[in-house]
């Protein structure tokens, strides 16, 4: 894991929530400016949508990611302190097999 | 709500899971140095133990709780931008009807 603890944040308070509550997380934006979200993922299949290019550290749990952009796509399985990056404006299909605790960084 | 960005803060970046996942939360030290977590709950009921005493801003969702101290328990309803306080050393039991996002701080 990058960081255990992530100093002088601005946090937003209100959650974001998707697929009924099963995918939850709240916003920051680190003392670079970086904005990121930490969140948890419940068991099941989601497929999300990327606006900018994301980078998703697993922090505790197990996912199987497709990411859906070029030719080659293949399923990846990723645990605790893996991370993979998604381009912008493409989406992934992942696989919760066990509860996901993660932190995603939105690149730029 | 009292704030809708919290600056300053140091985050832990790990998840609390309780229930399975069916509540989670992230704690953080606001700039003053008062430990807080913000999380989900989704709906269910649920028991939790206090130990120092805890104020809990309801930032979405319905709760129902019920405060396990005291001789007058009443369970007592709480939305969008209220919080309730429990003692220290008690419990409480909630009923989440609409999934709860909220700001617990521990007081000391």
């Amino acid at each position: 894991m990058s960081n255990i603890i992530e100093k002088n944040v601005d946090l937003l308070k209100k959650a974001n929530v998707y697929f009924d509550g099963r995918v939850t997380s709240r916003n920051y934006t680190d003392k670079d400016g970086v904005v990121k979200s930490l969140g948890v993922m419940l068991p099941g299949e989601y497929t999300f949508n990327t606006k900018a290019p994301e980078s998703m550290e697993i922090l505790g749990g197990k996912v199987e990611v497709l990411i859906l952009s070029g030719l080659d796509n293949n399923w990846e399985t990723y645990g605790a302190g893996e991370t993979f990056e998604v381009p912008g404006n493409s989406s992934f299909e992942i696989k919760v097999l066990e509860l996901a605790d993660y932190c995603c960084t939105y690149l730029s």
